[in-house]
């Protein structure tokens, strides 16, 4: 896998050192520049042509009564995405990013991972190359996003399989279920723990009998992004199951991605700290859709202006510090 | 004062339900959208027309040696805000944001606080006065910033004349003082709270005597925005300083502004404690300028986009819950 551009890191502190503003008084908008130009490899760095990626599937464990909402809406949502009415259509239009939309076989479920693998190893494969056409076109900066009901049951099955613990360790409210059906999660993933016990130690493995489409697509396009210097910005609970799959094949292999946001379903935090990742964002956000990824990605975009855009103590004439 | 237009709440809330997304799943975006009707007054709110309000001053209290940069260079970022070189030039770029720069008697330093008030009573009401025309022009949000070398010394002053606590409570290294710098100013604050011990107790007394013209523009700003019904964002250490004043004399005084982040500068966090204010952002900035307001208004463009803009349900043909 490609490596941190060091050449680039290092044109990024030297330029940022004489802009008209006290050292380091960006804070974390500094260090986002400097990220940026690690994984673009150039200095300075540039977000012209940032992507949301939203890849939709669904699940063959709703049977298992999981989610809030009927399996139906995830193909509903996929047609208001195209509508322009979601909440991440919205947010795209606040901070001019493109929208694509990925509709991954819908009509097929998954495999009830209570009872057997969620996809066959050919299609796992072949889930995870599409999602990586996602970074094709000249996209700077991708952001990963998801919709498919009952997903974060499949989301917490891989985070216990990688990250230990029970189905009560990892199973929270999704979109809304009660406790009695944060219960039944909790079931339906200990249940498929114990199912696929065993043959759980490859990431891959876990991905392929634990995940679901379009966690497999965003395992892909994370990967094309490394591979293609594609700065990723990960959004919530599913989107970051996807990157654990990654981290737990190599923790490095997560070194050009930025968590966007913590999101308020409850063990995402601690998702986030099993991998030392710091979330850009707090804001109590659960809706999935790429939404956390894509707020994160309008500061994103003012770091990379803040960076190429101020003038230098020279240009402005303004005088430097104990000058 | 104007109070929060209710009725606009409940309508935005009676939206917010039927918009499609799980109930709540936008967390604290659905919380600035309620806080934008209750003070624009009306539902779904809209920001059209948002403002960054940049406020400069100087301050005889530079004398004492309480700034890691010369005096001068308050005059100097005043031109490279004007040839759009500077920090919040960039972010009100990214997010299409106006911006205005008061340059507020930059040749007249207020009086140094450890010898004298900082201003007479005839030029603070002029100054916030001015300050509060700041909203004209049919702004819908006003973003509140300031400019001007040594002004975290007169904040770190009233925040204790306010809160309680000496000059070491509430001095920090500013724009980049060392450890004897951040004591010096610490002797300073106390200087000043000596000085004009006893004669404190009236609000807009301390902003006088320990403040300065940009501080005292900035508590206007914000006074004028309420009366108006412009919702405000704060900015950091100072911007939050002219915002305590009016907190001071009546605690529901800010219940129209958002905090738009927490400063770096050390005793921001406590200041925003003090007053029971949960700011937006946490990025480790302390840079002033209205530079985390204006991160924060990206924020809450998106947020007012999300409300007006998304589908209802039954727009778009989604199921709901548990339906």
């Amino acid at each position: 896998m490609p490596a941190a551009d060091t050449e680039a890191v290092a044109k990024v502190r030297a330029r940022d050192a004489v802009l008209t503003k006290p050292a380091g008084s960006l804070g974390r908008l500094e260090q986002i520049a400097e990220w940026l130009a690690a994984w673009q490899g150039k200095a300075p760095p540039a977000v012209n042509h940032p992507l949301v990626a939203v890849f939709a599937g669904n699940h063959g464990v709703t049977a298992q009564a999981v989610s809030a909402f009927p399996a139906a809406v995830t193909q509903q949502m996929v047609a208001n995405f195209a509508a322009g009415g979601a909440a991440i259509n919205q947010i795209c239009l606040a901070y001019n990013l493109g929208l694509k939309v990925y509709d991954l076989a819908l009509d097929i479920p998954t495999g009830d991972i209570t009872l057997t693998a969620a996809l066959d190893e050919r299609e796992c494969a072949a889930t995870m190359a599409f999602g990586m056409e996602s970074i094709a076109g000249g996209v700077d900066l991708l952001c990963i996003g998801e919709m498919g009901i009952g997903n974060t049951t499949p989301a917490a099955a891989i985070f216990a399989a990688l990250f230990g613990g029970t189905g009560a360790d990892w199973a929270g409210p999704g979109t809304g279920l009660d406790a009695a059906g944060v219960s039944r999660k909790a079931v339906a993933i200990d249940a498929a723990l114990k199912r696929h016990a065993g043959i759980l130690r490859d990431p891959f493995e876990v991905l392929r009998r634990l995940g679901g489409r379009e966690i497999a697509a965003m395992t892909g396009a994370i990967l094309a992004g490394r591979m293609n210097r594609v700065p990723v910005i990960v959004d919530g609970f599913v989107a970051t199951s996807a990157a654990a799959i990654l981290y737990a094949a190599d923790p490095a292999a997560l070194d050009h991605c930025l968590f966007g946001h913590v999101s308020a379903e409850t063990a995402h935090r601690k998702a986030l700290a099993k991998m030392g990742k710091q979330p850009l964002l707090d804001l109590g956000m659960r809706l999935g859709e790429g939404t956390g990824a894509a707020l994160a990605a309008g500061i994103v975009k003012a770091a990379a202006g803040l960076h190429s855009g101020m003038a230098t103590f020279a240009q402005a004439g303004v005088a430097t510090k104990g000058s």
